[in-house]
This record gives C-alpha cells, structure tokens and sequence, in this order.
C-alpha cells in the first residue's frame, strides 16, 4: 500500500492502530504540534536535541499539510491517533484533531525509528524491539521546553548485530540517527527492560545471553516535555500512531 | 593558535582580515542575526535550506554567547568584520556591532566551508578555492525570507580529487555538507568563474583543462536573502571573516 492509500485510510477512521509494520521502506514520523507564540522555543528545543527530536519537516502556522514529506497528508487527520494536551494534562487521546485545530498552530514532523527499522531487516540485522522508556538523561533545555529524555530500546542478538545496527542507523540521522546508549539500562535510569513505563507494544520476553540492548532517541520526548513543562497547548500523535510520510528513509540517509 | 586566543585578537580589533588559515582544523561559522520577531521564520528558512544554511548553534535573544559551540566567545566582538543590514541595505562594515546589539536579537550560527576545507588539505586534494557567487537556484522561502542561493566553488584538479572531495564534504554535514552542483557555471546562473560576485579573496587565473568545478551553499546566503527581502534589520560577518569556534570539525562529522 502506497503512504497515500495508507493515510486515506486513517483519514476515514478506517484505520486506528499502530503504524510499525506499513508501508515498507518509508520514513514515518512522530508529531509535535504547538502555538506559534511557542514554535521558535520549540524549533530550538528539537534543534539541541536532535537525538530525539530530529525535525524533518515544519509548517507554516496554521497550515495543516506537510510541503516537503507529504504535501497531500492532512495533520488533522492522517494520523491513526492523536494526544491532546492542555496545561501540562492529556485531555483527549482522538482519531482527528479536526475540533482542536487553530489558526495559529504550528507542526513539527520530527523522525521515528520505525524509518530504520526497515534498513535493520532488509541488512537481516537479528533484534527486537522492546519499547520506550523515560531516561534520567535530561534534554538541552530551550526557553519553556525541558525534561528528560525518552528512548526506545532493541536488543541485539550478537556483537554482529549491534555494530551493524550502530552503523545503519547512523547514516538515518533523521530517524534519531545513532544510538545513545548501549548496555545497562541502570546507568541512564531505566529501571526494568520488561516493563517499558511510556510504550509497550507487546509483553517483553526477558533479556537472553549474548543480547545487547542498544536504545535510540525517540519522539515522544516532547508528550513528557509537554507535561514536564506546562505547555498550554500541544497536539502529539499517539506512540507508536505515526504520519507516514511519501519519502523514503533511504532517500533521506546519509553517506 | 587557540580559537580561544585568536578571538581575544579579534575582541581587541588586532585581527581584522579574512580566517581562510587560521586554527587548523577549528569549525568556522557564518553569522546570521535578526531580532526575536523574525527568529522562527528565519529558524525555518535554514531548516529548508540546509545546504546554504546548516545552523550549528542559535542564542535566545539577547544573549551574544554561542553556548554549544564556543561559550566563551561574545558575537558582537570576536568576528573580524561584520555587515549590518537595514531595509535591505548594508548600512555599515564594522570590525564589532557593540553599538547595534539590542536585546531582542536571535543570533543563528550557521557552518561554513572553511570547515571541511582542512580535511580536503589532509587528504592532500588538489583544489583551488575561486570565490563566491549568485545564482539563480531559489532557496526554499519560508515567511518574510526569499532569495538566491549561493554558492562557494573549488577547482578540482582531477576527478580523483572531485570525487574524494564529495565524499568528504558529505561527512560535514553542518559545514554544507555535499556540493550542490558539479560542472558547467552556467547551468546555475554563473556567468564567469574568473569573476565571482560576492566574494573573491584573491584574482582568479582561468580554469585548465581537466580542472572540475564543484559547487556548495555558502553561508552568505542570509545577507542576499536580507537585500531581497527588505528586512529591517540584520547583523552577519563579513564575507570570509568567520567566527572560530571550539569544536574540532571532525569531531561533528557524520560517519
């Protein structure tokens, strides 16, 4: 299914699961949506912490389509959900956010892993993916936006794997880029690999001998900004409900 | 000399020329300010055009200190020159802007050339730096920001030389990265090589046979941006007058 069929779909509410496994090869991404009196704070925000936050696209205020990835997508209601927040609160998790739209918003299309994992399968890298986790790593804080990092985490089946891994994502710089951590998930303040306390697509089998967890950046980093920070207002996709955009992550790599 | 050292030269008007040689292997950086109101439009100009415009650090208003990349160095002081735009005019050249700083100022730091110019001297290419000049690609506009881009050229002795210096800019991603253009001038609106129209650090012998010319985005860019779209007030260096930060050009390469 080509990423316009795929988004026409979530436009009529046919479609309100998870994005992990559609549209082979392209980029998706997370959502970050803010008032313009907060969008050049929020720009800088992304910009010192492009681990998490790599942004691949901005609109104008107000304007709900995204000119570079996906002229044709509606942020409004391409997504297969949303998160509302209010005040530092969720007050909505929506399959549109056509009631919450304004005049003066401002869209943030910032990259998801989800646009290397295809690279990690198709080089036949053995890993799976666990889920996302708040870290004791704090982000570069810029004007109201501070809080800590959020990672997702894979575990590696062998050293083999895990150089690879380091090796392809790096050139995905866009889709969060290289990791930030491997190893011991103590040591950035995760406390328990099973249980992912921010997203957990599926039970977490325990960690096997010889797997090595390697965590990436994730950009969901801003829903904790958001609450951290007592944004007034912001509109997010819900984890793991990503735009999917018409370009393909390897048009996007690096070297 | 220490970056740190060479722009407590600058700071003390001891230093007033080009930084084409200075600091072997230092980051240099382009300047481009304007006040709060046009931060985000302008934030969102680079974005879109990040070969010409790759920001590597941006201040909150008011603050001269780029802190990512050189804490210490006070931007109204420690370039060697600068232009102050105003109404789409260059209204003076000095060798500080102590007098035009104001509080409401957003400063982006944006990479320059000179960056990956000693890794292609380290890997012993053959090149010739001509100049600057205009051409008649557009740049993305985003908001009150429309112009040109453009773009520095190098001279490649070989095509050796022409492909080792694409492989090498591409890993410096934050100092414009891969060239924009190989080849025939004319093809981007480039009348002479001889004579380029921006920038010309020295007189230009004619282009020799098997000589390949290659292109890349130029930090100048903002300042022909700021003529063509009247905006009221803008400070950046002068042409080849760079701020030298404290990072190792190396050390924010990509792969």
């Amino acid at each position: 299914m080509s990423p316009k069929e795929f988004r026409s779909l979530t436009r009529r509410g046919e479609w309100t699961e998870g994005t992990g496994i559609v549209c082979r090869g392209y980029l998706q991404a997370n959502l970050a949506v803010v008032p313009k009196d907060y969008a050049f704070e929020f720009f800088l925000f992304c910009h010192r912490n492009p681990r998490p936050c790599p942004v691949i696209d901005v609109t104008e205020p107000g304007d709900p389509h995204p000119k570079l990835v996906a002229p044709e997508a509606d942020l409004r209601t391409d997504l297969p959900r949303y998160r509302v927040f209010q005040d530092g609160k969720v007050i909505a998790e929506p399959t549109d956010v056509k009631n919450y739209w304004r005049d003066d918003l401002v869209a943030f299309v910032i990259g998801c892993s989800y646009g290397f994992d295809w690279a990690l399968r198709d080089t036949k890298i053995r890993f799976r993916f666990t889920g996302a986790y708040t870290t004791n790593i704090q982000c570069v804080p810029a004007g109201r936006f501070h809080g800590p990092m959020l990672v997702s985490c894979r575990l590696m089946k062998s050293s083999y794997d895990a150089v690879r891994a380091a090796q392809i994502s790096s050139r995905h710089l866009l889709s969060h880029g290289p990791p930030v951590h491997i190893g011991d998930p103590s040591l950035i303040g995760i406390k328990a690999l099973c249980y992912p306390d921010i997203f957990a697509p599926a039970p977490v089998p325990p960690q096997e001998p010889g797997e090595i967890a390697m965590y990436w950046g994730t950009g969901i980093t801003p829903q904790t900004v958001a609450l951290e920070s007592n944004i007034p207002f912001m509109i997010t996709h819900y984890p793991g409900h990503m735009l999917v955009t018409d370009r393909i992550a390897e048009e996007l790599a690096v070297l």
